[in-house]
Formats: C-alpha cells, sequence, structure tokens
C-alpha cells in the first residue's frame, strides 16, 4: 500500500502583528507570517509544513514552494523515503533553481517548507508525533537521510551513526524523564525592543510569576538603553535565574565585543546573534572576547555548513537550529548530529508563528537520541499565535509538555488560513 | 534640476540555453534569464539593471523585485545619491524583507538589480559610462556610498578613504594604457561539462587562433574525465597559456584537495569554486594544501560579509565578485576594496547573461582607482547573447576594449525583451 501525493496546495498567511511591536527587535519589525504548505494524497492524511517570514515577501516564498512543487507532486511518501538524499536533493540542488540560493534565502525556506511537510505526512502515516517517529528510527535509516555533502570534513557518516546508535542507549528512561518534567524553555515575550520599560518590568514580574526562570531580552538598541533594560529585568528576576542577550545582528564585531563589556554586569546567559549571521570568523572573535558569556545564532544561519563552520571555528556555545530557515528535518539532522560532535547544546530558534509548534520535536529527539542531555538545554518559547494550530504547543510552568499527537505540529486551523489570508482574508481587507 | 523615478518596470526574460548544454557544468545547467529592471523617469532617461538567473524561479526575482519597489518609485536620483547607505539599507535591511535573506539570495540579488539601475541612471544623467563616473569620483563621495556595517573589522572609512585617494595618482596614465591595450579577458567557451571531447577540442583550438591565451574548463565530473579533459585543452593552448579549473561547488573539502592532485600536472592557475560557496574554512583549508594554485571564487558569494570572511581566513587568491549577486555597484565598491586591502586581485565572474556587460566596468574602475595592477586581472568573457544588449561588450584578441556609451551597458532591446519574455514571448509559447 502506497500514499501518493497529488497536489501542493500553498497559502500565503499573514498576521498583523507589526502594528503592536511584538516580536520587533533591532532589525526586524513584522507582521509574522506563514508560508503554508499541505500535500494532498490520494486517500491519506495531508502533510503540513510552512516557513515563517516576516510579512511583505512571504509572496515569495509562496512562489518558491509552487516553484518546487514539481519534485513532489505525483511521488510516493515511500519512494521519497526509500531515496531521502535524492529527494532532498531534487528540492536543494535543482540545476535551475540553485543558482537563486545555493541552499540560502526563499528557495531554502521554501524547500524547508515542503521537506517538513513530506515528514509531517509520514509521521501521520506512522500515527506518531515526528519526535517518536525519529526517535524510533534505525539509526541506519536517520543516517540515510542526511546529505553528508559539504559537511563530511566535519562530520562522516559512520560517526553519524555512532552518535545514533550510542543514542538507543537509555532512551527510555530519558523518555520517562520528559514525560514527568517536560523540557525546560525559556521566554522571550517580555523583552521587546519595542515594548516600553514599564511594559517590561510588568511583563518580566508576569513572568517569573508564572513560573518562568530564563528570559531572553533585545538588545541591539542604543547601549543606554539596553543596560537601563537589562537592569530593570535582571532585577525583577533575581540573580539566579537566566537572563539572555539578543542583538540580531545589529552590531559590527568590536561592537558586539564593546558593547557586551558594558552588559556583563547583568551577567548574560548568552548573547545571541551579536553580529552578521553569516560573520562565522566574526562570532569566533566575539566569542573568545565575551567568554564565559556564551555566543549563541542560527536563526538565520542559512544550512548546515554555516553551522559546521561555526562550530568548526569555536565560535557558538548554543546551536540555535531554526526548523525551516533550513531545509527542513533532514539538514536539521545533520546539524544536530554535528553539534553532538562538536559537544555544544542545541537550544532551537522559536517564536514567530509555528515555529515553536515545529522545535519541541527537534529538541526532544535531540536529547532522546543525539545531545542525551538538558544541560544547557532549553526551547524558546513566544506566547502569540499558538491558537492558530490545531495541536498548540503546551506550556506550563516555563517547560514543554511532550506533543503525542502524529505528525509535525503545525497543521493550522482552517479558519485561521481563511481569516488571514494575504490579501483577501477579512483581516486583511 | 531634479529627476524623479516614477515607474519601476521589470520583466522575465529567458533565453533557452539549457538544450545546448551551453553553461553546463557540474552542477548548474539553466536557461540564461534574467530579472531586468527599468525606471521610468519624469522626462529623464531610463536606468537599466539586471539579475542573472539559470531559468526556472526567475518569476521570484521578478517578485522580490516588485516587492522592493516601493523603496525607489517617487524617489528622486539626487535625493538617493545625498544619503547613498540610507537608500542601499532601505532595500537589503527592509524590517521585513531582510528576513527573506539576510543580504542573500532572491531578496538581495533582487536589490542588486534595482540598485545598480539607479547607478545606470546616474551614470546616463552624468552622460559618463559608469567605469568613468566612478573613477572620477571624489575619494569621500565613494566612501559615503559604502555600507560599512559588518565589515569595520577589516575595513575601515579611513582605510577606504586612503585606498581611494592613493588611486587618483597616475589614473591617466592607466586610463591611457587601458584605451591602447584593452583590458585582459580570459575565455570559458571551450570546456563545459556537457560538450562531448571533440567539441572541447576544436573550441580550444579556435580560441587560441582567435589570440586566446587564457582559458577555463569545467571540472566536477568523473575525475578520470576531468583528467582527460585537461589533457585535451592542456595539448591545445601549449605549456605557456593560463588553464583555469572551476569545479561549481560540487566537491567536499578532502575531496577537492585529492582531486587537485590528480590535476596538478595540467598545470592549472586556479580552481574556481572548490566547495560549497558558503564554506570560508573549507575554501582555506583547499588554498593551503593546493598553493601555489590559487583558489578562486565568488559568482555566489553572497554579500560583503562573506568576501570579508574568504579575505581574512587567506582563503582566495583570487576574488570573483558578480555585479548582481551580491547588493549592486555599492556593495561591489566595499568588495574591490576589501580585496585591494587584502592584496588580492579582482576577477569578476561574468558569462551568464549581461555579466560581461556589467564587470568590465568594475575591473577597470578597480585598475583604475582601487587595485591600479593589471597582473593577475582578467576578465572571465563567454560569447554567449551579447546580441541582446544596445551596447554590446566588445572583445578583440582576448581583450575588452573601453565601453564609452553612457551607463552600466545591460540595456536590453526592445525586441530581445518582447522575443524572450517568459512565458508569453514567441520563444517561448
Amino acid at each position: 500500500m502506497t500514499t501518493r501525493i497529488t497536489a501542493v496546495d500553498v497559502h500565503d498567511v499573514r498576521f498583523p502583528t507589526a502594528a503592536e511591536a511584538d516580536g520587533s527587535d533591532a532589525i526586524n519589525r513584522g507582521d509574522y507570517s506563514a508560508t503554508y504548505v499541505e500535500l494532498r494524497t490520494d486517500g491519506g492524511p495531508t502533510g503540513s509544513g510552512l516557513t515563517f517570514t516576516n510579512g511583505r515577501g512571504n509572496e515569495l516564498t509562496v512562489g518558491a514552494v509552487r516553484a518546487l512543487a514539481h519534485h513532489v507532486e505525483g511521488r510516493t511518501v515511500e519512494e521519497i523515503f526509500a531515496a531521502p538524499v535524492d529527494f532532498w536533493r531534487s528540492l536543494t540542488a535543482d540545476p535551475q533553481l540553485r543558482w537563486l540560493g545555493p541552499e540560502k534565502g526563499v528557495i531554502h525556506m521554501a524547500a524547508g517548507a515542503v521537506v517538513n511537510a513530506v515528514w509531517d505526512l509520514r509521521a501521520r502515516l506512522a500515527e506518531r508525533p515526528l519526535w517518536r517517529l525519529l526517535a524510533e528510527m534505525p539509526a541506519e535509516e536517520l543516517v540515510a537521510a542526511i546529505d553528508f555533502r559539504h559537511i563530511s570534513d566535519a562530520l562522516t557518516p559512520a560517526e553519524a551513526l555512532a552518535i545514533l546508535t550510542e543514542g538507543e542507549k537509555g532512551l527510555d528512561e530519558r523518555l520517562d524523564q520528559l514525560r514527568k518534567q517536560g523540557f525546560p524553555a525559556y521566554t522571550t515575550s517580555v523583552g521587546w525592543l519595542g515594548y516600553p520599560d514599564d511594559k517590561v518590568r510588568e511583563l518580566t514580574r508576569a513572568a517569573v510569576a508564572e513560573g518562568w526562570t530564563a528570559v531572553k531580552m533585545k538588545v541591539g538598541g542604543p547601549v543606554d538603553d539596553d543596560v537601563r533594560r537589562a537592569g530593570i529585568i535582571r532585577a525583577e528576576i533575581g540573580p539566579d535565574a537566566l537572563l539572555m542577550m539578543d542583538a540580531n545582528q545589529v552590531w559590527d564585531v568590536d561592537e558586539a565585543v564593546a558593547n557586551m563589556a558594558r552588559l556583563r554586569p547583568f551577567d548574560p546567559y548568552w548573547i545571541e546573534e551579536p553580529t552578521h549571521a553569516d560573520d562565522v570568523l566574526g562570532h569566533a572573535r566575539v566569542a573568545e572576547a565575551v567568554a564565559p558569556i556564551r555566543v549563541a545564532t542560527g536563526e538565520v544561519a542559512a544550512n548546515r555548513v554555516i553551522f559546521k563552520q561555526l562550530l568548526q571555528a569555536g565560535a557558538i556555545g548554543v546551536c540555535q537550529v531554526d526548523a525551516c530557515r533550513v531545509g527542513g528535518v533532514n539538514e536539521v539532522l545533520s546539524i544536530l548530529l554535528l553539534a553532538a560532535k562538536f559537544g555544544v547544546p542545541v537550544c532551537p530558534h522559536a517564536g514567530g508563528v509555528g515555529l515553536c509548534e515545529y522545535v519541541q520535536h527537534l529538541a526532544i529527539f535531540d536529547f532522546l537520541r543525539v545531545g542525551r542531555s538538558l544541560d544547557g538545554r532549553m526551547i524558546e518559547y513566544v506566547d502569540h499565535l499558538h491558537e492558530h494550530f490545531t495541536d498548540p504547543v503546551r506550556v506550563e510552568e516555563g517547560r514543554y509538555r511532550l506533543p503525542d499527537k502524529p505528525g509535525y505540529s503545525v497543521e493550522m486551523r482552517p479558519e485561521s488560513i481563511a481569516r488571514f489570508g494575504f490579501p483577501d482574508g477579512p483581516a486583511w481587507r
């Protein structure tokens, strides 16, 4: 019995968040949006995937999904997973479309949405949440899903196999632990740059009351403002809670070093995106200068080749892979394994719309089978827009509860697609 | 008197080259295409710019130009050049569109087309070819056109100013030299991977007869085939001509080192794109291993931050900046200056459609004002599709003659736009 993908539907869905300054930071101020993909099948379930964008331009990732659709339409799920790297390369190394990246930006984000929808479909057919499908998969099958091209100098298939085989040990105990305790999280909802001081104080106080012990603030405005806001937040959370800072790439390398010297008294746990996302060598210089404060990055790291270098160069102490910026589950697997090989904890990027739903699966699988530790691991959490999903994340007292429905958790409610469809939905007319 | 941009017209123009295997290599096989931009003005000339793509997906860069157009429409050329970095950031750091890159892929290539069209317009208003407009510009004005954000750790405005001021000396002599001798070039038309051996031999022989003393072949197929083809070409060109090799990123790092050991006997002058374009550290390793063979890259290096690192890491001996992959003239200026600071010759990437027309201006300006040497400098030349431009390159006996018409030389013939317009032009119906 096979399941054939008969059509790729794609929707431009945008939520008007810019007006509220929710999600505003040193460099972005957007309407959180999704390029939402549905894979229709001949009688089987529908596979759902999305890539997150920041509003204007979402039509470009939508168009890119359409440009890739012919690689998926008419194929069976079984064929795809019989030769998963061939499938992945059909999307990411198309001899004409590759030029538009390669493996970065619009075309790669669209590939990520499609790839994720295929994995969602497979998990639904297996009647398992994605994290469980992956955690139960034979090591050989996981390795066969990874394209080692351009990373083999840092991670070989044999090394990946060894990590994943080792990861079978103690898996049940780790799963029990997660079922009981949930997965640690931190909140980014307290300190957006667009919020006035009073709102920051109030939100931080509320977060502490809700049980959060790790919070993230945006920096990268005038440094005196950053210092003042850091003081407010540190005062509210107390000396023991973790305070992360996120500059969203606005600083130059030397500026990052200088500004972190000003912010160091507030005991930051990490500095995220201290400079341009492509600047591996720059991150390495910042990391050396600000130690023991960790450097974190990843939400706009384009692909496994960038992550490989960040790890080779010792540039990051925290790996913030995104579920859909890179080319979907297959590429994420390679990045989790690279991080494990280099001993760097993975704390996936979330927020936006649908990202929390996605990355919980990745963090859980990483703990169960790859990284195998919760030390320094946290999933980002932002309390926005979860109501638009049929299987929203459940976060209680600062911890993600395990999702248990089949799939990758990004199926959107039909009424949300209709209401926030751009430009014709009632929210935009 | 001011010139106001009243409308941004954009055309999807595609040439059916894939069927001929023209331009085929280890990773690309495309229909050379242009996202062609026209800036209409209130009574002044029209500004023309383009970005090159490889066929399918050209609609995405077209869409991206539309998404950027509001940053240009209604503005005057004089306003734009009064605050050129503000203008450049309006395109490349748009708080919503930036997410789609940042500064890479579809959105950045589209920004490049628009930026180049603005410079074309300015050069037309000044009644000068772009190279001359730039070469005559005060050093302060050139520096003011550059965004130093994220490169200031490698190049400061003061250093840039010093290079450009020094470049005023001897400029007239260098210009005389170019007028007399033309600018050195090499040809890539002999050794596309899709061509059979006999065609390679025949084309190489013809190139030698035309006066070419530097030719480039594609490698990255089965290495035995590469070795055989290298033998054919080296036999035809003789021991003194330069033979460049181009792997178009198909190799892993270790593979590049191993394969270049096989190809070394044919005395390659450079190995181009030995591995993934984003792999700065990988290029550095290859460079160390294959020396004195130079490593060259740039045609898909996304932005100045990648070039900065390639230079900082000693990863390249040849800087192959592309005119429209990066964000147009402003960003190219920063890359030329970075290359000069690090002492690496610039040999711009060309071929495709319109790229030769574009980059001749960059190489000439670089020689006149920045790099100030022809040592190791050559402009790529591919003998395809020049007939579609109103001011096509003139290459004689392996040398570019100086373009002398106003602008940036990528104005397309209206009949070509009509005939090759996709999908409705007669060539595609």
